[in-house]
């Protein structure tokens, strides 16, 4: 297990600039998306990079929910200077983007498929050097500063799906809550959702001693390798701050130690899925974003439709710990009680319908869309959803429960309608 | 918050060769114990050394506690030959040993001193690259195959010391619960109560947003950074464990899931103290071992007197923490209920006492030296003891509370006897 640097508190991002220079950056590559260049975070970095007198240049043209050509766009960027470090501030959309970046500014003649993961790109394992990466999270969602992935959708296939090596896990993640208190409302609800779903998932996913094929030299070993005794630490603990914190972190944009908490919970959930993986509602979520049509959630301040990444994992957890359940009903189970469930006269065979009854409610309150007919999807456009999740086997194949496709369609099918 | 790679299973030190296979390595110092060197721990990486074909020296000399003298035994060795990777089979005395070797044979023109823990030696940053360190922990203890730590008596001024940097960390650790099987039962039992003493040292270490002065460039703060929200998880669950698991693994050699669960949750408190740091049962332990009389202790195979570092940590531990729980009683209390207390009807004043009593029974329970005055201290010893500690400040310093001289020899003279 391999964990990147952290460091955390209130007020951390101010040393950023003496970071640079302890690297010895001399031209740096700021990214950041155009509605957070406008907010504190980027203003708190901007003026240590101005007190240590840091050179940079900034790229404040990241998507939200990056697409191959806003990558392309931001490697285009990368490559036409020659930076040595480089800074992301903001959420997933912004640190995935920025580890693209560096990645193929640090490989020009790569093509982009190269490192793209299989079967839809070829995968193939990185071996040059890059640059130092610090990223500074901006939501509490996506625990990207600590993990090997950049996510994007693939415009042509209606897909999304990603780069995956620890060689672009961030050299340092900065963890600093006060760039949680400009998050609207919906911003802290869908990206904490992602952590309930990062820590849900990979607390069920397939144990590291299940997976197969086992590549029997560890090199070759992937960085999903199933939920194991460590994973399982930070998956928990991530689990228990959200069910005590998410609520009142929604509810209250002044309650500081709520959001605060759900800043930690978001690296930890990082970390523990980072090395067990994610599974169904992860690979599922792939198709759902893919395939928006005219969906505009409240308070993302964006000009294209999209469905935000935490709402299009958390809309079929009740449907998949369903269907997982068979397999680790105590972890369901446990699971439930954490985020508040009686379980006190349960029947182990009910796990999986009390874990998703409690998801449920929980959602209800918050008040969440109801379902995938909420945000615009039919029954008629579940085989494209199954088609779009078939190739997620990287994440798909540590569901606890193998599928088929029939399953899948009445995984969609459940997760129409919630309430 | 930097965390080592870390392999986990039954049976995962077979693939040792492979690994040094994809390090390049071309020739392999392996370091242990003579004890060790006859037992399966040494046996399973033997075989897969000739497996891959890896071409190694074995070191068999080390000292169980090392010395100055036995680290220097060690880097001479290390110095004769160009050894391009190191593996530590062993407890925390193999792993401090070899983390020595690489240190100083990769920095051959440095003097002993120079990185030396201040202020007993220079404590010299490290700035010459290493080579990679395989660490196979065989004790559930140290978690030394976690930690940038390594430990050593200086025998000219009777008082144990240490280097701490970063750069000693191993490269890899492979917990393999295998090893633990052979331990004898003082052997688990003293190597338990490090565990213990981690886990509680660092969830009631000063806070890291306390400790000053806090050098205001990140690269200058000490490895030891004060308890936090992340070794906070780490101690607890580390905590937990023990409280489950060490009684059973202590009593009985075939219980695989007590020893299994000792040793990951050694490597835990490792990850945690790493960080957090650990304050004054080490800090004291140190003068304990140093001066050691006559005590030899049943289970370990040594010809020379030593007080095993675990019943040197957790002898003065009741004390300690009665003296510690002014500050942050609340932690204390939560401990005390870890470990088994009722704390239903417990006055928050009480927290000290309540700790203190739990662990004396805890240690009652496990046959434990009854206090300093077992292991062959008296209170003439007591100058001598307090002057021992005076130089460990760099983790004295990690105390919730200040100590004076007075208060020091109060916890000595409280920890003569326990029962
Ligand atoms: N790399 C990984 O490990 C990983 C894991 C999960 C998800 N992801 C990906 O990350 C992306 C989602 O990231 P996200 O959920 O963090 O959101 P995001 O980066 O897409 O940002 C969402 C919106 O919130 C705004 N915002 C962000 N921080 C703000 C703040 N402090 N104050 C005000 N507004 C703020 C942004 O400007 C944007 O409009 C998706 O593409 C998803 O697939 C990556
Ligand atoms: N580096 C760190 O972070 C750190 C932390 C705490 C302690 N330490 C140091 O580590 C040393 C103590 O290490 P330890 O407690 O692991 O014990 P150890 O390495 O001193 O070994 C104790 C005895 O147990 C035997 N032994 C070890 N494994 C065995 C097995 N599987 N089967 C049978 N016998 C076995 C050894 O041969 C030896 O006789 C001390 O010097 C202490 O100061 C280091
Ligand atoms: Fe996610
Ligand atoms: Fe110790």
């Amino acid at each position: 297990m391999a964990i990147s640097n952290i460091r955390y508190g209130e007020g951390v991002t101010k040393e950023i600039g003496m970071d640079l220079r302890n690297l010895g950056a001399r031209r740096v590559c700021l990214m950041t998306d155009k509605n957070l260049s406008q907010l504190p975070p980027v203003n708190a970095v901007l003026n240590s990079l101005a007190k240590y007198g840091i050179n940079f240049q900034m790229y404040d043209n990241v998507r939200v929910e990056p697409t191959d050509q806003s990558f392309l766009d931001a490697i285009k960027f990368a490559k036409k200077a020659e930076f040595d470090a480089y800074v992301a501030v903001g959420g997933g959309s912004v640190i995935d983007t920025c580890k693209a970046a560096n990645l193929y500014a640090s490989s020009p003649t790569s093509d982009f498929l190269d490192y793209v993961n299989a079967p839809i790109g070829k995968g193939k394992p990185v071996t040059v050097p890059l640059k130092p990466l610090i990223a500074v999270p901006t939501t509490a969602g996506t625990g990207s500063e600590t993990t090997g992935v950049a996510i994007f959708d693939f415009k042509q296939l209606k897909v999304k799906t990603g780069i995956a090596s620890r060689a672009i896990k961030p050299t340092l993640g900065i963890i600093d809550p006060l760039h949680t208190l400009s998050m609207p409302e919906r911003i802290v609800a869908n990206s904490g959702f992602d952590v309930l779903c990062h820590a849900l998932e990979s607390y069920t996913a397939l144990p590291y001693n299940m997976r197969s094929p086992c590549p029997s030299n560890p090199i070759n070993r992937p960085a999903y390798q199933g939920s194991n005794p460590i994973s399982d630490v930070w998956a928990l603990h991530a689990l228990r701050i959200v069910a005590k914190y998410l609520k009142r972190a929604i509810r209250n944009p002044e309650d500081r130690e709520a959001r605060a908490n759900m800043h930690l919970a978001s690296a930890f959930a990082g970390i523990g899925f980072g090395n067990a993986g994610v599974h169904l509602c992860h690979g599922m979520s792939y198709p759902i974003s893919g395939l928006v049509k005219t969906y505009k959630p409240k308070d993302y301040n964006v000009d294209h439709s999209l469905v935000p990444h935490g709402l299009s994992v958390v809309l079929t957890s009740p449907a998949v710990f369903t269907f997982t359940a068979q397999i680790h009903p105590e972890r369901h189970l446990e699971a439930a009680e954490i985020l508040g469930a009686d379980i006190r006269t349960a029947r182990i065979k009910d796990a999986g319908f009390i874990l998703a009854d409690t998801l449920r409610k929980f959602l209800f309150d918050l008040n969440v869309d109801d379902g995938l007919a909420a945000i615009g999807y039919s029954k008629a456009d579940i085989p494209a959803l199954v088609k779009g999740t078939l190739p997620q086997e990287r994440v798909t194949k540590l569901s606890p429960r193998p599928q088929t496709e029939e399953d899948l369609s009445a995984l969609f099918e459940a997760s129409m309608k919630l309430y």
